[in-house]
């Protein structure tokens, strides 16, 4: 089957204008994520570079092109852009204070309610990025055990700080990373010889609590397999660290560790914490509570109020709507839909991970460069996809919008299939 | 002379028991400066917790008593709490977006704006913690130059990030602080020994633009200091980082390295930069951008719009006023107000450092006692001081709240005279 095109793709003037203003101000014009090369954008002026507004389910970019959104913002974006009731709570506290010399005892409120809410919790600790909070981690971990080693899963990343980067990437050292050891995902057997082979030396595993790495297909973790992990850690003296940076919030308001069934020591947690207001968490246990309180740690921002309020207000009605519950109807929706439409035109879409943050892959190149375009296809007509993450789900998001999504989707795996020659 | 207590000093039950929930579910119940032991609150109990509100000058702690604030949040309150400007261009642009998938393309005004400022910018990087600067600044300088040393002013503090703490510090390691060097302030001949003692291995030499320690009278550079470190820089290809995340916005708005009259290769900022909306940025010199651009260093919340609205409006109306000229104005009525106030009843008060960000010592008692103990009776009377770090003036105090401060400062002195048996 062949689709023609009916939608007209969007163009990107404005976009560009400003993206070659941000090139000389700004070191890559866009860092991270968002910028040319990371984003793997093929081809790159197939992407608009700069947004001017976000509401809901969706956002515009500067030359008004609309956006049915399954990045979120790279993950802070849970309930939908400017949540009325996330905004009102902000608002008033805003009118009150935000950062002061003392803090606002609404972080004693957050404290408590995370404690109620993540069932490994017995204490929070706040800051501003999920690195401020899997580098407190591992510190705490040290602290605690007076041991240096970090057992990491390969292909891992935990943030910026130089501890977790790579050996080759630029501006790290050696001794960065000296302590650093690594097993495969879903492998006891590895982690358990890893344990044993440098028994009294090993301060912390530190793992997200399922695979979802970038490139490849993400991997829920087999059954029993962390089970054996909590067992392996309280065998060997090693702290668990959960990073839900990513994860965190949308599988379970208890916790991802809760969602899979053990407690973790330690969980970081950042992005859908506020819906998108500046903050991160460390949660933990109470025997490390001390060695947390131990360490020279802190932040000029790390006790505004206005981003606390935020917060509670995020986690209050995630509660009520119940929000894991939606995500993963929705996100089963959006995977088994992009599936059907790929084979409608003779593609195979291989969707992977958790439905509230799906991977995909289009498994009919293996050069990723068909699926790039695909994702350019659908970029151009109005739904944001990406290339090798996995995407987030928000809580705005219709049945409506996924009928769109599926729509557009549908015509753009016909573009590419007609493109290069695959017949249905 | 003595004087007799005339203003009924403050009590804080409420506080007392925020912070006995705070206690339970965060560790040290609040953790950093504010905290009960690194602030050196004696007595602990003098002291408020937490606050409820601030306004301009001043905050409200939890049991409604009032404080002329001299932190103003440990530096981010530049402009005054709750400026109307800059909430309502924070509030128009959260009615916009904030954190979306694709950044604003009001960070690009940003950038400009700060290129535009800032003299040694020729580019803008942004984050979220001054620490987040100060590390990617490291990062640069070892990329750029592929050496590993760091060259460090003994007395240091350049965030909490595992490379700028210290050895004995709990969690962490000798790899951590492995390449670190140091060297007194203000000591070119120690300088030029360590560059040519470690030729081809030193990234960079990292500084606050002038000493503005703990727990020790704040020292300017000597003149030609800072012409001498940039010709040695220079001699031996090392990268000059200037930390201006605590003296920034409020000596000079073209950086604290045009202050001095020299330019550094990278500068830091955070604090100020936004009047308290989370905000860090790294600016910096053509030849390192390349550098910049090649890490890989992003977070969650690093394109945040809302931030750049409000750096925008406090940039634009720091310079309408010239607040570093009224900073300095009114930090030299403070300091010599409480020498004058202090003189009156037979004590020595030391005031050190900027006007802007002036350090306090009473000289009448080596073990620092006796300085807590006057803190103490100041914020028990609405005047926020702190005990052994500098403080931070914002633009919205007027001569009557100095006015204000000083009789309670008389008063105060007054108190510990007496207490110590100190005859005017």
């Amino acid at each position: 089957m062949t689709t023609t095109s009916v939608t007209k793709p969007y163009t990107f003037a404005k976009s560009q204008a400003a993206f070659a203003r941000a090139t000389r101000v700004i070191p890559a014009g866009i860092p991270g994520h968002q910028g040319p090369s990371e984003g793997c954008y093929i081809p790159n002026d197939a992407f608009p570079r700069f947004s001017s507004r976000a509401e809901g389910s969706r956002f515009w970019d500067v030359d008004g092109n609309e956006y049915i959104d399954y990045m979120c913002g790279y993950g802070p974006n849970v309930l939908g852009y400017g949540d009325p009731d996330v905004d009102a709570a902000a608002a008033k506290q805003a009118r009150l204070e935000d950062v002061v010399t003392i803090p606002s005892a609404i972080m004693v409120d957050l404290a408590e309610l995370l404690v109620d809410t993540v069932r490994s919790a017995d204490w929070a600790f706040f800051a501003k990025n999920g690195g401020d909070a899997t580098t407190l981690a591992i510190m705490t971990a040290r602290a605690a055990t007076r041991r240096k080693k970090i057992v990491f899963v390969k292909g891992y990343y935990h943030g910026v700080a130089p501890w977790t980067q790579k050996l080759d990437y630029p501006g790290v050292l050696e001794e960065d990373v000296a302590n650093n050891l690594d097993v495969p995902w879903n492998d006891l057997v590895a982690l358990e010889a890893m344990f044993a082979a440098n028994e009294g030396k090993i301060a912390a595993f530190i793992s997200t609590p399922y695979f979802h790495g970038n490139f490849v297909d993400n991997e829920l973790p087999a059954v029993g397999y962390w089970r054996g992990v909590r067992a392996l850690c309280d065998r060997y003296g090693v702290v668990l660290i959960v990073d839900d940076v990513r994860a965190g919030w949308r599988l379970s308001l208890a916790g991802s560790d809760a969602h899979y069934g053990f407690e973790a020591d330690l969980v970081c947690f950042c992005k859908a914490i506020g819906n998108g207001y500046n903050l991160a968490a460390l949660t933990g246990k109470e025997w490390l509570k001390e060695a947390v309180a131990s360490l020279t740690y802190t932040g000029s921002y790390w006790m505004s109020a206005v981003p606390f309020a935020a917060s509670i207000a995020t986690i209050t009605k995630l509660k009520e709507i119940d929000a894991p519950r939606q995500f993963r109807a929705m996100g089963a929706l959006v995977m088994d839909g992009l599936e059907r439409a790929a084979s409608d035109s003779g593609l195979t879409m291989i969707t992977s991970g958790e439905p509230a943050l799906f991977y995909l892959r289009l498994a009919d190149d293996d050069s990723l460069i068909m699926h790039q375009e695909w994702v350019a296809e659908m970029v151009q007509r109005g739904v944001w996809v990406t290339s090798h993450h996995n995407h987030f789900l928000n809580a705005s998001l219709t049945e409506a919008d996924v009928a769109r999504t599926l729509e557009i989707a549908h015509e753009s795996f016909g573009i590419i299939a007609k493109r290069h020659g695959v017949v249905a």
